[in-house]
Order: structure tokens, then C-alpha cells, then sequence
């Protein structure tokens, strides 16, 4: 896999592998001679923009480390439909055992990367806005799925409930008031996280302005709430839309001067970007 | 959870525990005194198949054993929108740190299960074929994501590599020919599986018939042509049709006879369902 | 390993090493100097059939990614007593470490298989029955071991609870007849899966029958009630005779004509097979 | 589970229980209503030694934390053929979902301290010397197999490559004698660990009394070799028997004085005891 | 544990048992009856500020379900030499079994705490400095660490290489220049992260401060260099100070009106606590 | 890592590493191009003992392969301030991505052998004392922390729990005297072990003595206690120290003739060694 890829990847391979092969392929073992050999094409049925490459080779390489794969695409690609991703040769058995678990992470991988893509593309040209992920992913595969998203052309958000500092509805009730909460996060957070406060109306928003927030989440607000809320805040902070952000309004909120718009179906709702290995014996 | 829950999916909710809360919640610990208690609302903002609220409530227990979580819905209840699936009360800042990964986890099953419900639902009344998943599922969820298709109305295809023989068509080739692939496979595989096979044309599947497959997949064939292999295998074979099925060409499909439809997108394309937690103190 | 070997069985290798050498080895320690190098020679004591070598040498490798093992036999084969079935060169150190965890794996898997092809071997000469395991397995080794069974000449049994339908007495209890029974599961069980009944007596063999069961076990029969069964069923179910078969019973059991004897003693009960491994210095 | 029982028991129950339910059981979940209780036997079939009851009722509790089970006997009681060991009450479900992976462990743990036990029993009355184990036990199931050769009434020999010093042949060659060999494990072995030389022959057993061993091993022996070299260590080390001891050898072996025989056998080739488990519902 | 502590920790508490207590306790079982019961005493034999008590307890719980635990101080209290912490009831044999590992890791967050705390106080009254910890934690324990800093008055630097920004020398050779780092960061980072940059020269901070990093690391700067930079920055960045900071010099440092002292030593080479576990028989 | 490394220390690598690198290293791969080549020096800043090189090493491997390490010391060398201990070769990224996890092994690992080198250092020459470690080790690190400690001259205590029998005040309280608790050790306790007993005053070691223990631990004694246990034991037993040695006493310790001092501070308190990694592009 890519340098630094961190070991739960690697942990959620067996497991998808265990999930799939755990109990032997029954079918290989009595069709496929243990000699045969074979070389497999990846296919992009439609176009689609590519991730997780180095996952699929890696499947491969733990059903039988003889297996070879070779790219013709890389990270972040747009790939046409019909073009040739990848080949893959080794033996018939291996290429038949890895085939669906390595497709499963590819397919989904790429299905993120592809919607990220769409929205980047959706946008006004020239327009500043970042695209962003959310904590809204698939257990176990949140490192993977933050990497698609870099792929589609957009950019993280923060990485877990440690990797940055955001103060919600009952963060604030808890606290007593935005400014004491944003008081309290600003003494006390780790130095090198922003203060973020998510707001929902108007009133918030003066608040949070006030208590001198780094980054305020506008949620769930019309395009036209929105639009005050970037004269009104005028660069005291980073604003960030989020909420049923989706391919139509996604221009309009990127025409509003938001610095961030979110977009928690990247990770939960993408569907799996469709892609085909076809086999054939050498 | 539920009775006989293996153990991996403790390891899959520890593994996206780890993946969020792993370096602590920040702004929680911050914000929110550890004594304070609140209640949460677990809401459906669409309407929706229920599935996975077992897992959700061991996510909220492995964050804090003392959080108590009711329900008013079932694995498999359809549930309105805007209806209120459950309760959880207990520390405000545990509901907090579970909040997301315990909605992760319960939002893409009840997903599936929706899906796997709407299919159902679109078939024609009083017909006798089943709906079922694929091994196409996300990596350390199949176990979860199976069980959400049976909520959603479906049946279970294999489980995996070993649980059912599925003869494609680089084990045909392998083999020789079709039935010396289904010959091998009826002396050597484990006698509790049938044996089905995969086929793409007429002659392919005359093969099948005569070799005495016990089902015969039809790979992405029309629904015309589905129709004609009904009538040619005559109940000599159960026949499944895969490959592209949707919502719109469900019901033809279903009304050629064919005894099984298997749909990838259960599991590789159903979009998150909608569902909110809404916490307010006690 | 073999292509396609499961995670777990890595997985088991870890854990037996660090059983026997996670505090270390002292007496290699402070005899043996790291750059000694020896050669081993695997021996077999009693003649056997052979299993499990490439987890032999992946424990080696595993100890010491330098050292090389080298097989003059093959999974399955006849093993005479005193014949060498292979050899290990590396550091004399690494060889003394790996020894015995390594011929604990293979020293159980040879007696697996060598019990299985006992049993192979007494049955009648062309006959068509097949010898299957059980689920009477060592935890961990269920994927070896079955493995082992396939060496001796025998099949495998349902590979998990979820790899087959065997209706007991408990849930025909539960169910309230073997047909209800049968047609619940014939209804809803994944479609890859032959419905079996395990049947005690001729009137529960007579429903089984009845209910249209793939396969009927007949559980602890005598040899004359399994040739009852095997005339009275005549073709119209598989019978598997199961329940405390022995070297001396097999053939009788065999010549009812019964389709499958599954015995669990392949896998609870098969003594080691008696394997050095003789180090000599280079 | 036993207070003081170390993490790697939980952990191989967890890989015992997804080995055999990980895909869910079938037949269970369709006809058995979730709600149906039972009460199951653990019954002994022949007379046997129990051992291991607290995993039993551990994997019962994994399957579901409301099963109970309770015990009419202790690790190493004697058990009488026909008698009841013990009760589970819960979820017919439950039972049936976590009956063979229970089973697995009892009756292997059983096995192997009703093994130990024969030996012990077969020893001459009022002789001191002391049968222990080896370090050929099943992987993943050192701790318990020896703590079922303690409930035979056997003691334990080290527990891996660090729990003591065994200078085989290979250590002798390498350190150049086998007083060169004990010189450098006295210095520098932990100190809590006695020296132990392993010999073949007479001229062996001189130079490693000579050498200040604390204890010798005597390698394939026969009865009266060891005789020979009890009277000539006349009490200047432990002699330790080993190799190829069988209920037939072992009483006389005993009766040469010697103070340890270790047996292989007890955890390598024991069969697994008879029990059943038979549920009736409530 | 505390509420939302991450699945890794109790991992950690399992590897900490098996080391200590996976061949089993042979003293303790040997010597101890299993129906004993006492009581232990908690110690702090010098004074200490108090961390992991939890992990005390939770180590115990693990041991055996039935101890229980009660704490007389809580996370970040200052605890007087030779007061009680806590107490611990249970089975003699349970605690004597579990004291080590609970100690190791109670004995190791007390003294992280103790050496916090010794610096905290070591500064000038109405300072409003804050003392952080780095990336240098002890493997496997990094989250415990931390909150052990915090209890000492501390607070947390970045947690991980995700959970921050700090651009140091070879990211400034390879980006080319301090200004092409930092712009590169401010695009393309995760917005709540902050940009920090490490300099070790005057014309690296003038760069720093040029390029708007949010925050600057002095590196092994000279107290009166910390001094220059903070008069030249003069709030238009928080200032770190790092390296080789001690109790003699923290005070110094602080008085220059730096923002951040980041201390290695807090969780590279804290000394452990001493702490005591004193059983009495009941 | 060295041949025999057990396979815990591979997975306490992955844990660091998750816990730094899990969720990425934003600077790099913002700054730093994936085809930039370097080469880092690890350089001793202050004097030292060397261990854990293998450890270094396998972590660069681990986060990628193509990274070469090259040492110039060995384990147990002694390294002058200012010394390259080694060099490091390969993609930049890579390095920065891994050094800070690979010194947090180097640096405590070679802290320990440095302090236990101190500690020989400072006995009197001719001096036969051993210095042993304890069990008072860092969770998950005691493998590597005791082979620390012969790195640094010093030899090893009992590993665990089940490697070695040392009877403490409980458990002579529960056996109701020290020649209870011996006697039913020295019956019962695997041959391979020798019996310790802890010791706090004449009347004990007399008791000890009588009951025949093998060593005899002597439990906070002053240096005239011990040197009087010296003469009364006269050989009988081997005496161990134990408790508040530190380098003032332990000379004075040592020439009282007792055999072993064990320092709990090798283990629990050592500093981290002064340790550089400075990378250069290449």
C-alpha cells in the first residue's frame, strides 16, 4: 500500500478477506487447477474518478503474494467509461479468491471520490469554497474514505472528535452560553485546533461572531441565510454550510462567498462506482 | 445485542469507536460537566426500514455502561417519518462521544434495509420470488448488512466463498466445460450446497439444465430472455436473474417466474437513511 | 502459505508463537551463537498421510524470515514410516524457536488427515460413499482441519452454522413438525442451501421423507436401520449416517449405500501424528 | 470465567465462536421463535475427569449474557458415566446457537484431564513421583490444557521457551559441551529457573551430573536405563522420564525411582470425552 | 473506566495481562486459597497528583468481575505522601493476581501527573503560559498519558500527526520555503486545524510571522531569544517555546511571555510514582 | 526484527504507529512530494547503551518497505555522545511519516540499557552480583524492556507470573507459614522453577532457610541486614536485594556478598535517551 498507510487498514483487509474467504472458496478448489494461470483487466463501466488502488493490489497481494498488479491510472485520475484501469496476473485461483473483496474496497472507494468529484465540478469556476467530508463514515473505513475524498478534489474536515474543536447545540446549553463555551475550548483546547461553533440562526451568529469563534457552522440554513451570514460575519471568521447540501444547491451555496461547504453523503450515501474484473486464462 | 451476534461486529463498533474517540472528545470535555445526564431522541426524518438499533445501543454502552437505551420499533418495522425509533438517556457527554458512530452504524443499515423494502414492495402482489443480497457488502459489515436485508424483506444469498457453489465462467473454463465443472462439484463440495451455475446465453444454459445444475444464474440478461429460460428449464432447475436490476425492471423480471433476483445495490448503493438524535438536558 | 489460506490462520500462528516464545527462548539464547547455521530434516515416524507443511514453514518464516523450508511431499500424500518429508536450513537458533510450535501445527493436521484416509481405506472398494467431518472442531483450526480431512480422502461436512440447513430435534420441536420445519427453511433459507433433517426413528424418517428433506441424517442408527432407511428412501433424499462410527463399523455402514458417514472424530479425536524434526549443525 | 483467567481464553472463545456462527446459524433463526426458552444437560457419557466448565458457561454467556448455567461439578472431579455435569437455562436459540462451540472446548479439556487422571491412576499407590505435561499442546489452548493436566492430578513442566532451561542436544553442540552449556545458563539464566540437561546415554548423564545440573531429562529411555541412572544420580538431580510412555510403562517406569515422567499424550493425542447436551424446552 | 474512554486502552490492559498473567499466577494458586478474601490499601508513598485510578480498577475488574474498587482522590487531585488512595475487596488470590499490571500502569500515570504538576508549579503565579506535552508517549499509551498531563495542570499539543499542522525544516526544504509551506497548509488542511510552523533563527520567524503561520515552535531557543521573538511577534502568532525545557528554566521561560512550553519529559521520562498495595486478610 | 522476536512486539508497532499516523500526517503530505528521496542520521546526543535497533528499524519498514536502515552499534553497545548510531534511507515523506514512533521505542529502550550499564558500571570489579529488572515493566513492552536490560549487563528476573514461584508475605500468610507455602511449592510448582521467598527480617530468613528455599528475597533490608543474612545463609540459599537500590548503594549492596539485586527503576524510571533523527534531502 501507499507509504504510511496506517495498519488498520491493513487489519480491515483480513477482515473483509476472513468475512469472504475465511472458509475456503469452494468452487475454485474443485474447478481451477492450482497451476493455472490467468491475468485479469479492472474495467470502468462508467466514468468515475479512482481511489483506492493501492487497497485493491494489497487484497490481492494477501490472497497469494505471487499475484502482480499494474496501474494505469492513479490516485485522484478521472477515468473514462470503458477504459482499462488495472491489470492483475498471477494465478487463476488467487486472481477467482481476491476478486470481490478487493473489488468491494475499490468500488466503494471510487464511488466517493466520484461524488466528491461531481460537486467540485459543480461548482462556479474560479470560486474559492473548499468541499468538505464529515465524521459521517463507514466504520473502519474512515482514513480510506477521507483519502477518496482528497481524490474527488475536496478537503477534510476534522479527523475524529480529537482532531478539532466543535461546539454544537448541547455543547452550548451545557456550557451556559456560546461565549462561555468558546471561552472555555480557546484556554484549554490543544493550541494548534480552531474554535468552531455551529450556529442555526441569526442570534447565534452575533454570538459566536462575538465570542470570537475561528470557524462557525451555518446548519441547515437557506442559501439565502447563508448569504447574510457571510456579509454580516465579513472575514472575522471562517464560515461553513453544512446540511442537506447537495449536486443542485451546491453552486448556489459556493456563489455565497462560504469559505466550506460539507457534504456528509461523500461517505454515507455514494454509491459504489461500477467497475468490472474480467478474467482470462493465460 | 441480539442473542448470537458473532464477535465481530464488538471488534467492527470498537474498531469505529477507536476511529472517532480514539484521541477523546475535545470539545465535550470541555463543555459538558461529567455529572450532567440528558435524554436522546432517535428520529426518522423519512420513512424508512428499521434495522441495526441493537448495534446502536451497544455502541452507546461500550461508551458508558450506564446509558440506557429504549426502543419502539423492531429489526424489519417500517417506521414514518418523523417518528421517534427510540430513547436513549444517560450522561450527556456519553450520549455525545456515541452519538455519530452509533448513528453511522444504524443509519447505512437501516439503508439497506429500506432499499431491500422498496424492491419488495415494488414487486407484484402474490409472487413467489425472493429478493436477495449479494457478497458485493461493505468490508467487516456483511454480517449486519445481511441481517438489514432480511428486515428489509429479502433472503440471503451464500454468505461467502464457502457457504454455496457458484460455478462463473473462468471456472467453466478452468474445468473444461460446464458439466465437467458441476460434475466435480456434485462428487467433491460439501453435500449440504447446490450447486448453481453462472450463464450469459442460451447454449450456456442448455448446458447448465443438462448437467443437472440445481440453480441456474442468468448473468444480465433481458427480461425477454429471462422469460424464455423459464420456460425452457420448466422447474428442472431453480433459475436466479442478476446483473443491473433496479426498481423499474423488478416487477417484469418477477413476473417471467424466475425464482430469485439478486440485487448488489442492497449493500455496495444504499444511500444512508435520515435519521436525527436530538439531545436535550435533563 | 497456500494462495487463499484465511487471515486467521496467521493469525493462530501468532498466537502459538507467542504462547511458546513471547518470553523468549533462554537456553537458545545463551547456547546457541545468532550466526550458527543448521539444517533440519522433517521426519515421519509412523507412516501417515500428509498435511499442514505450508503452515510448518510459514511458522518458520515467521520466527525467522530467512529460513527455508523444502517439501518432498505434497497435501494428501502417503507418507512412509522413516521417509523425509522435509527440509529447513537457517539459523540454528531460529530453527531451535520455531521447532515445536511448528510441529504442533503439523503433527495435528498429519493425524486429521491419517485418521481420515484410515477410514477411507476400509471402505469397500468401489463404493460411492463419501466421508465427510463435522463441526466437532479444535477452535481456530477449523479451516486447517477441515483441510486435513480433504488429505485423508474425505469431504467436508456444512462448514458453520451458516453454511448449511440441519434441522434437529430442537427445532423440529420448536417448529412443531419436520414439515413445518423443512418448508420454513425451504421458503427462507439462502437458496445455495440443501435443507437437511436429522432423523432418530423410521416415523421421523418417513416425515422427513414426507417433507421433501434434501438430505436425512440418521443419527446413532444401527447398520440394519440404515439399510431399512437407505431401501425405504430409495433415491428420494441423500442419507448421511452419523454417530459414533468406528474403523470396524465403517465398511458395514458403507455397504448400506448410505451417501455420506460423517464422523467426528477426524477432528475431536485423531492422536497427533509422531513427526521429528532432527537439527543438525551446517 | 475463573477469576485470574488470562485475556487470550476470551480471545480464542471469540475466534472459536465466529468459526461457527460468525455467518449466523440458519436453521435457528428460522424456527425457533426468539422468544422460546429451554433448559439443556450437560451429560457424561462415559466416566470421565472434568475440566474446562467455566469456558463452557463463558461461550453460552458470549452467545447471550442471559443464559445461566450451573455446575454439579469441579474442575478435576471424577464424573461418573450417565452422570448429570451440569444445567443451562435461557433462549432456546441461545442453547442451540452456542451448543457446539461449548462442547468443543469441554470435551477436549475433558479429554485431557481424564487422560491424566488414567495415568496417575495406573502410578503405583504411595509412589511421589510426579507426571507432568509438555510443551506439545494445541494452539491457542496452552493455559487451559494444562490446567486440565493439573485436574487429573498431573503437574505442569515449563510453560514455554521461557519458563525454563532445557539443554537439549543442539544447545550441546552449539555451546561445545554440556558443561559448557550449564556454565553459561547458571550465570546467566533468570535465577528463578533450575538448569535441566536433556541426555541420551550413560556418558551423557555422567558429564551432566558432573556439570551440576539440576535436573536431567532422559531421553527414550528404557526401564532399565533409567533404573541405571537413578542409582547412579542417587539423588544429585531430579530425573525426568520422557518419551514414549504409555499406560502400560508408566507404573514401571515409576517404580525406578525417577521423580518426573512427562507425557506428550495428554495434550497431543488425547480424544475428546463423550459428553452431550440435551435440551428440552421449557 | 471513565466514561468514553477508547476501545485501545482496555487492548492495553489485556497485552499488560497476558504478559504478567497469561501462564497463570503458580504462587499465588499454589499458596492461596480460591475462597480468601481481603482487602488492599492504595498507598501514595510520596506525595504525587493522582492519575488512573480507573485503569487500576478496570485492571482489577479484569482480573476478577467481583472486586471492587473505592478511590479517596480523583484525576488531578494532589495526594500527600503516605495517604490512602483507595481501597480494593475481593478474593486475596484475585488481588495479588491482578496488583503488578494495575500498579505498572497506575504507578507510570502518577508519576506523568507528578512531573506536570512539579512544572505547573514551578511557574510565576498569574502566568497564563500553558505547559503542553508532545508526541513523545510511551507506545500504546499515548491517550492515558495525555489525560495524565492534563491532571497535572497541563494540557494536550496536537495528538497525533492528523490532529495538527507543525511545519518543520524538511517540510520547509521540500515545500521550498516557509511561505510556500504555509500557503500550501492554509489551502489544503483541514480547516480546524491551526498552521504551525517551527523556526530556529531569527530570519525563520520573521518568515513565519510573514507568512501568517498561526502559530510558531521556537526551537532550543535561548531564553533571551524566546524573549526577541516574543517582543518581534507581538501577538500576531502564539508563540511555543520547545526543547530541553526544565524545572530550572521553565519559570524563565514563561516570564518572556510566551504562549506554549511544550515538555517531552512529561511522557518520555516522568519517573513512576511510588505507590504502594498493601493486602491485609479479611 | 531479530529472529525470534515474538509476534507482540510487531503488533505493539502497529498500535504506536495507529496512534500517531492513523489518521495521516497532514504537514507531509501537504509539503513534502511522494518522490523526494532523503537520508536520516540517528545520532546520540549524550552517551549511551544501545538497544531497540531492530525495533527502529522495523517501524520505518512497516510504514514503508522501501526504506533501508543501516546500524553501526549493536545491542548492548556502548555509543559516545555525539556518535551516528545509524542511517536511514529513503522516500523523505517516509521518514518523517515514521521517526517520531521509531525514536519513542529507541529512545526508552535504550534508556533502560543505559541505566542498567550505569548501574553494572558502578559495582565493584570481580563483583559476581547479578543486577536483575522486575516485572515492574511498561505495559505491552516487556519483551523488549527485559532484553533492555541484558543489553545493558544486567540479567533478568522471573519473565511473569508463571515463570518463576516467589512467595510474598500474603501468600505465607494463606499457607499459614513459610514452610507451608515452600513445602506445597516445592510439591506442586512446575520442577522447573526454583522457590523464592520474600523475606522482611531475621526470623523470617531463618524460617525460609529451614523450609529449604532456593533463593531468598531480601525485602528493603539496610546494607548490614543484608550483610548479616550474607553470613547466616553461608551458600544455603541465593540472597537477593531488593527494594530503593539506587547507584550510591548498590556498590555497597553488592560487596555484602549477596548474589542478586533486582532495581525496579531500570524498568519503571529510566529517562529516555537523548536521541536524534536529522534528515537530510538527498
Amino acid at each position: 500500500m501507499n507509504p504510511g498507510t496506517p495498519p488498520l487498514v491493513g487489519q480491515m483487509i483480513d477482515i473483509a478477506l476472513e468475512e469472504d474467504l475465511g472458509r475456503g472458496d469452494v468452487t475454485t478448489r474443485l474447478c481451477v487447477p492450482t497451476d493455472a494461470r490467468a491475468t485479469g483487466r479492472v474495467l470502468a463501466r462508467t466514468s468515475l474518478t479512482a481511489s483506492g488502488m493501492d487497497v485493491f493490489a494489497e487484497v490481492m497481494r494477501r490472497v497469494d503474494e505471487e499475484t502482480s498488479v499494474t496501474w494505469h491510472c492513479r490516485e485522484g485520475d478521472r477515468v473514462e467509461a470503458g477504459s482499462r484501469m488495472g491489470e492483475v496476473a498471477g494465478r487463476t485461483a488467487s486472481l477467482l479468491m481476491g476478486e470481490r473483496v478487493a473489488l468491494n474496497f475499490l468500488q466503494r472507494l471510487c464511488g466517493t471520490a466520484t461524488m466528491a468529484r461531481r460537486f467540485a465540478d459543480a461548482l462556479p469556476s474560479g470560486c474559492a469554497v473548499r468541499l468538505t467530508d464529515t465524521r459521517k463514515t463507514t466504520p473502519g473505513l474512515r482514513y480510506l474514505e477521507r483519502r477518496a475524498v482528497l481524490a474527488g478534489g475536496g478537503t477534510n474536515h476534522r479527523v475524529d472528535l480529537g482532531g478539532g474543536v466543535l461546539i454544537k447545540e448541547n455543547h452550548i446549553a451545557a456550557a451556559g452560553s456560546i461565549s462561555a463555551a468558546v471561552g472555555r475550548c480557546r484556554e484549554q483546547a490543544p493550541h494548534p485546533l480552531r474554535i468552531e461553533v455551529e450556529v442555526t440562526c441569526d442570534r447565534e451568529l452575533d454570538e459566536a461572531l462575538a465570542a470570537g469563534a475561528d470557524i462557525i457552522l451555518l446548519d441547515n440554513m437557506t442559501t439565502d441565510e447563508i448569504q447574510r451570514a457571510v456579509k454580516k460575519a465579513n472575514g472575522r471568521a471562517l464560515l461553513e454550510a453544512s446540511g442537506g447540501v447537495n449536486l443542485q444547491t451546491a453552486a448556489d451555496i459556493a456563489r455565497t462567498g462560504v469559505s466550506i461547504i460539507s457534504v456528509g453523503a461523500f461517505t454515507h450515501s455514494a454509491p459504489a462506482a461500477d467497475i468490472s474484473f474480467l478474467i482470462a486464462a493465460q
